[in-house]
């Protein structure tokens, strides 16, 4: 990842990792689609030679017709010139070199407050001041991030595609300072267009159709929240789906279909937050989520003071990869050979459709997803489920495994059906966050614990 | 000026000659001074412990409780309590120098990608990611640009003032980009905090109360206009005053106090920048000013199609300064030594008050005024008066200079009572801009070039 | 109509025609829906004595607990308690007999101001003083205007429906008074649930689903407005759908399909009113769109100033019912025998599609829509279609008869295709408006007047 | 009172006796003064014709020009000649006499539907509907009410005033309604506008400069509430200012300038209504003031869970007149001979300023100022004092007497400085308000009761 040389941040590591387990990324609505009139092409401008001379206006508001001009070509432009131009960008307008050599020989020779400032400026590529100067007009701050969105998606066509992206990163990062984003709260007065997004970018439960929208955001117990920039107000950058219930719910189904019952937000005991999603991929790696569920607590505490009990129901994306892995390994895993052979079950598709075949292998199953919970680390030492690591890292306690709690495809490709509660209680949060930061150890439910050991199986009576 | 290294700005360095020859600064209202309710003095918290350990957190969010607690403290200590705190800033924060060393003796021998990004990430001082960090909270941006305004007021006692400035301007410059201003207008529906705050930072003709306030904001032909930026909705930044007339004004008197006769805004032909000033000190050297008006033109053109005439009044600083030297100085200077012997009579007080004196010395005087404006330059080759300088350079036309055009005590001191109109047309900025860039030529109105030539005194009947 | 007695209206009446002629009227959103949670019955309240209660209080503040109980316990009424309940509205809470009465006779005894004031008191049923009392809550407007739509849906089982509609009708003028209307414009960044009643309220060309709306909203050649009440943010009263085109369209599917090519705004020369639809039958008879279309012909004009041309595309629902009738009448009519029997071919289903049959019907069709819209009158001497007579009275002038310019289902059944252009001509309007009003005459575009007679048929070519 | 025939209301009377007991009136603002530019004047306009008109247009929408035309000329109007104006609005534009004749004999023959809903539309003034005709424009509804606000003025040239004024006021009732009024926090960030109001209008304690304006609204332990109406969002309608403290307080003094003590105000367990003022006298008679104090009541609740008491710190401004008129008044009254003569103290200037003479007279005065709370009444049986009137029937309990609670000019002179808490107990209210108004009984503190009987004066040292 190209952020962690300057911010180190596992967190953001640990983001990025759910989301490809998840699959979040979309096609991008290209700006231009939503545009009512086409954009004149202007094929023959030379947009390298503008912004060169962009770059050597001395005076900055000399240069608003050319950002104008620049951002306008660049968005008329086709992919492929659009991938020859990010070339160019992080080909030719990285630092200076011979500057950077003089600032730091002058440097090793008297490194005096003069000669840091030289090195600090010569050393700083081009692009990034290029990168603020288009910033300059009405909506360059969304077609900036758009721009990155593309070397994202034509990265595997840009040679240096890390030193661009690090730039549009560390310029994001400064932009989209926690400071300047503003939580809102997205309902059924919220104006459709963002609302169209929030169908959009919803990323772990599909939101069909706007009818399904409504049902997600306007009965009573139910709340989503957003962070917004100020200067792209229709644009989510992440938010999350908030389902108010009296109990700790053990299913997804239960939390998206059960709505026979809505029940007064008043009399909710429990705040379920099941679906967190970012949102543009031009602003990858740039961290929202962690800042999100916090203050989305505090506002529902605040609104709410019957609320005691504020929990995930997640995915466990990473479960049937892993166990997969563990079956075929050799006799000194987590798993052992003979369970493994039990677990043969797991092959027959529709095993979880009848109550014969799923409760026998129930017990073993629950203790494997314990164990993979508990023991399965990656290389830092940390949880190896992304989304677990995720809450874990932010501060929650593992609090409940939810046996066939996600029966949609997804759900038992990915984790047999499994989902879990992260429970994030305010007082444990910041010694959680320090205990996994210092020595990796997780707050777990006692109850989780005890699901290592596998239990006897019930007996299933024929039917 | 230390913002000159990495982003070399003209305009910058004039603005800031402008505020100190029109003496701008001001005491800032200390935060303290508004808030209701004393904050409980916190004087035995190290500060800079509690900063090394929020840097020390992996965790972004994990330090929110320990910003809030780094302001706050901050804000309840003494001035020499700041003092001492801002002095560590600057000299314990900076870049790891063992760090950066072994990161350029890496560079060195290859200067490859991964190496040049940790030289990036090394030459970056700590205090930058600490001022980032610090605003995570609400209100945190107001506070670190306290925090910079203090650092200004103390700069004395600050032996490194200018790597700790330096690093709060460039994070300053990002977070205050152009594109996340926005441009509102104030008048008399506008809320009563900024209207306090337009009353203590206009810096060019004062404004006595809030019914002085209410007449350059209230009235059909007059405007006023701020930029903002929405994390600091209670703060302009800078703002202009603009009076709409019929006529390009000749004295500010006329402006300021000629309202028997108010005109309809549809009727006026005319749009005068009487006033622009600059706000918080902690935003010193960010650039603004030149955007400011340029919009503001764009705004008045939208909204009354009949203004065909933009055009400032402004204040001539530099000239009474330059006149005294120029009296002392040699027989090769602007004014020969038979003209300083007759421009004694400026050192009688009140030669501007009866007609005998001042129109005897006008002729030569109004020569003098054209002679500086279109003869003395600073080191650079550009315009010697700071206001005349930034209209200059920000593309205008000096288009004409006014006799007892401010006949105020400051006005008679600073500029012996001229005033001067810039006029801005929208066809001639850009080629303005370029000229006095590249070879520093200046749009003059011809009429101004014939006052070069000391007129023929008219003959002036003894009453 | 109940109103005409208090206020005399002839634009009123017209636009109840519309209405009923184009099948307006849907079945209410039960406000009961909305709501998440549901209401608990409450069958055994007496509303009635609530009411009178409520009535009985002297301070109006002390009644608020009881407003609230009522508005809830109306909401939580079967159909069939809400029918009793206002049947007893209409029946027991008029004005006092005996009072009215004794103030006719003082009055007749004595015509002064004392007596005068008593018997306007006198004279005002009580359930207005009620209505007005129920007011006082949050919410309690749209609730009050629901209740009357229930007293329309439930018209045939109130016996004295005329008296209550009249009570509520002399109120909601006096709060929907045009003065306290706002016009807002409403697209893709308008809240979700506005536009899910623009998707339920649209009357005359159907809204297919939100993929629909958008394309009727969100292009930058397409705008619609609506007026809404302070009260009542989310509930449009009133909208209409304004295409922006180059020439003036002669059909609607040009409009609502041909969107291959959408415009810039500012190149657009036409306003084309091509929808407008009352929203909630509560408010029925309450006069808006007289209003909506002048104002937005104000609001587009100084937008873009480039249109010059203001016209609607609209429905003659009243022509075909006409014809029919007219084929069948004497010999005297405005149809001959003769004519009657060559339009024997609009008889055959299928007439319009193919060229042989209708280019033979067409010269004699066009003549009898021009003499419909020219010669056919109402008891009142006013055109006898209803949409016409709306834009007549409106000060519009008949522009162009559009041949099979609705070619749905209702469009052939109701006006044979037809569709007719009243344009909006700014500086004719008030002028059409007196000559209307004063002697029932129309302004007609001259070629319509040439459409009376029968023009020779064009020869078809056999294919 | 003009409004008691139609709607009685006997809080609305009180209501305006506290307003004249207070001196509340005060010039208005005329419109004209605000407005930038000088209407021209139009003398020879006959506006009573271009009524006529207007009243005859049937179209209610083509009169929009017309409207704005009447309203421009009255407003560039003299004094005469709106006096004029205004007084053939009550004169010519009450009902037509000939058509209420036949409506009454028609109704008497047969009093069946048809027959009362003319009679109804004949008994309706003409003015009513011209009324309601010119709110049909931006702005209509101020000017409307500052016509109302001319006659009220101008009243005693107006002979009909009572017949004109009613019209007024039965529309505003129902425009004003409660349901349509939005309570609104006034602080620093209010618009200036409606601050300036807020100086304008306090009519309890005068409010010096903006300043003291702002002591009043900014610090965190003050809080200031207004009613709004949409359409007159610059203009409050009523006003009240609250203190938040940690006990009642008994001085005005404490309240307005013991400010070097700000608390927090969620330390706060008192919120003190020190001021409650009706602003524009065009809207004399319309009740805001009675929902005012409950909505606060339940807005700081919300706010602030510790606040525990709502109480009034209020004048006294009917009790020195009381007293003087019972010391001179028989034998037989609430003051004894013997005692009017001790209370020849309060005869010498300056009495209350000497421990010697305050003291002395203490016992008698407090005993006095209890028996005016607790005996005097009105002519209805409710308490003299208008401000305890207002109170009392809007179900507060009287609950401590100050003594020297208001030693300013005017308070001395009304209430020989006291000053009395009221206290809203929200338990309490519905029964003080049914009490009140069905048998006259007031909530009293059984402290206050005691003090009806002299106490023993306490034994002042000689100093």
């Amino acid at each position: 990842m190209n952020m962690s040389v300057t911010l180190p941040s596992g967190l953001l590591k640990i983001w990025e990792q759910v989301r490809s387990a998840l699959d979040v990324v979309r096609p991008e609505t290209s700006a231009a689609a939503r545009l009512p009139a086409p954009v004149a092409k202007k094929p023959d401008v030379d947009l390298v030679a503008l912004c060169e001379t962009l770059l050597a206006r001395k005076e900055e508001n000399a240069g608003i017709k050319l950002v104008g001009q620049i951002l306008d070509t660049y968005q008329s432009f086709s992919e492929d010139d659009r991938c020859r131009f990010l070339n160019a960008l992080a080909e030719r307008f990285g630092p200076d070199p011979a500057r950077l050599d003089r600032a730091i020989l002058a440097y090793q020779a008297s490194p005096d407050d003069l000669a840091f400032r030289e090195l600090q400026a010569a050393v700083e590529p081009r692009r990034q001041r290029l990168i603020r100067l288009l910033n300059f007009v009405p909506n360059g701050t969304f077609k900036i991030v758009q721009m990155r969105a593309d070397a994202i998606r034509l990265k595997s066509k840009l040679p240096k595609f890390s030193q661009l992206d690090s730039d549009f990163a560390h310029i994001f990062r400064s932009w989209f300072n926690r400071g300047f984003l503003v939580l809102k709260q997205v309902d059924w007065s919220s104006p459709a267009q963002v609302l169209a997004k929030i169908i959009q970018y919803e990323a772990v439960h599909d939101i069909k159709d706007w009818s399904d929208l409504q049902s997600r955001i306007d009965p009573e117990d139910r709340r989503c929240f957003a962070f917004f920039h100020p200067q792209m107000p229709e644009e989510p950058l992440i938010f999350i789906e908030v389902a108010l219930t009296l109990e700790i719910p053990a299913t997804i189904e239960s939390v998206l279909t059960g709505k026979s019952q809505v029940i007064r937000a008043n009399e909710a005991r429990t705040a379920v937050f099941y679906s967190i999603s970012n949102c543009n991929i031009g602003l990858r790696g740039i961290p929202f989520g962690n800042f999100l569920i916090k203050q989305v607590v505090e506002v529902l505490r605040r609104e709410l003071p019957n609320l005691d009990t504020f929990v995930t129901l997640s995915p466990l994306p990473g479960f049937a990869g892993w166990l997969a892995r563990e079956r075929k390994a050799s006799a000194e895993g987590i798993i052992s050979p003979e369970e493994a052979r039990s677990l043969q079950t797991l092959d027959f598709e529709g095993w979880s459709k009848t109550p014969e075949t799923s409760e026998a292998v129930r017990p073993l199953l629950v203790s494997a997803a314990a164990r993979f919970l508990l023991q399965a680390k990656d290389e830092n030492g940390l949880p190896a489920d992304p989304v677990q690591r995720f809450h874990m890292s932010n501060g929650a306690r593992l609090n409940r495994i939810n046996w066939l709690g996600d029966v949609s495809g997804r759900g038992l490709k990915q984790a047999h059906g499994f989902m879990v509660n992260y429970l994030y209680d305010l007082k444990a949060i910041e010694a959680n966050q320090e205990a996994i930061a210092v020595n990796g150890t997780i707050d777990v439910n006692p109850a989780v614990r005890d699901q290592l050991k596998v239990a006897k199986p019930p007996r299933v009576k024929a039917s």
